[in-house]
């Protein structure tokens, strides 16, 4: 089996993003690149551009699928470019395409990744001081189904650690 | 223009359902039916089911929108099948399908469809004593963006009414 | 059974139409109705908005489906809109949405829907004469599987008849 | 920019599928990682499978795009796989993702990749002798817009050298 281990990072696009969550989004994908993880996000910008850049500082490889059918749309860390066409549905795809999440503040479109990864039940890991969804929904379940609990962590090492623990599972 | 007003009923599928809630989703889809709006659900069980067969006994017109690829999977009372093939992303589909959303209890794929709701902007109430997600979030928004409040109301006719309200202004 | 036969009708969109394929997609709209099988169609221009006028004159109920995320694309003549969001992947919600194809003329996005309805094991039939993918695939399996034979018809009477004879069947 | 060049290679599942195909298909994954491109495939068996392994031994990057949602059903070359969970409408996905798009053989569902990349402007090269839609294709325009001809060619290394000519131009 060929396929790597892949991870989605997902939280506030730029409209929501702080020069914090920016950092803390950078060194979440140092971590990811470090664990030989492949990253994916949504390839717009905000969290999802500055996961993209720490892992493609720290030697990694980055997916970005994106809602627009055109790559021009992507930042510029992608290295694979998923121009979907679908929209914001692509929140879906995303989700699908991750052996674990990593949450990093976010509103509702990283809600709604949230609930696409908690239906598929893939590990999930919130950064609980990064504020928006990940504080929220830090060690709950969504749902009375509790197919999987999202895990509030500490640090972006911390989330990383776990997500591996769970997938190796 | 033809094009009739289309109201989007979600909530709990079988596994989450109870009679209280069943009645109560059955007296929504009477009440948009009544209204001479189409009703759109996610054509399976549950609450979509029994807004469907609420809207049916009304003499209404009814649209499941399903994630598999064939329609046998919907529920006996949808007039109109769209077997989108799409999974659980269909619940985009649903929410776009919408001039407006109404929310009976509900789990994850509830949450999920009023998030892709709230973030295309359209009018959402939610039945508060519910329970599940409407009543978690009733008089709230998802986000900082406050794109729009999900209303909480107290009965079908109020969230029919209030629906309405928000289309013709 | 509460759900009512869906036949789509698809072809040239504004850009390739002529009056003649208008005036027969017109005329397949008006024979879709009177069979009391609700009109589905793509929702735009061309064959699309013909199709759907001759339905309306008729009495018939319209679906349509279009690849934008916002009802106002549609054609007048629609009832029920299904803003899908997914770009001209909505092609295969259009397949999957019928019981039966009706093809009168057609390009690429035609052949796309007929490649999804084939794969589907959908019954097709195509106005022979009426020019495009219609006329180059009548009576022709799309590939070595024989899914399912186009098959070439005269009139649009006779393009219902026989997708007709092929759902009861 | 970090984004990587990507080629779809498409063509016969394992149903339709030769071992002559296999070995053009494995040779065309070859000179797809020679030129440094990302391959793109469907990600499941007959010239996808032997594509991506025939990028995988020469040292090249995979990624296949499968329309189940669970990356199990993927072939073992994928380095990298999106499980799209949208059933046979990943093949806009497939498309979309392309810079330019390689046909071996084919039938219905390369077909549909084929209409999907020309929709989109996509440069298309079709090995003329292996069969299919690739022969039956070659040196035409799909429809009268005459977006791309589809060009045929006569080895992996000159299909894969049509593409970069177009890429970069």
């Amino acid at each position: 089996m060929t396929k790597r281990r892949q991870i989605l990072v997902i939280g506030n696009n730029e409209s929501g993003c702080t020069p914090e969550l920016e950092k803390l989004a950078y060194d979440v994908g140092v971590e990811v690149a470090k664990s030989e993880s492949v990253l994916i996000t949504g390839g717009l910008g905000g969290v999802m551009k500055a996961a993209s850049h720490g892992a493609h500082d720290a030697g990694g490889l980055t997916v970005g699928i994106i809602p627009q059918d055109n790559p021009s749309y992507a930042n510029e860390f992608c290295d694979i470019v998923i121009p979907s066409g679908l929209g914001l549905s692509r929140d879906f795809l995303n989700a699908l395409s991750a052996d674990g999440v990593i949450i990093v503040g976010g509103g509702s479109g990283t809600l709604s990744e949230t609930c696409a990864a908690y239906m598929h039940k893939k590990p999930i890991a919130a950064l609980k001081n990064s504020g928006g969804i990940a504080s929220k929904f830090s060690d709950q379940y969504l749902d009375h189904r509790q197919n999987v609990k999202i895990v509030g962590v500490e640090t972006p090492q911390e989330a990383v650690r776990y997500i591996l623990s769970q997938i190796t599972a």
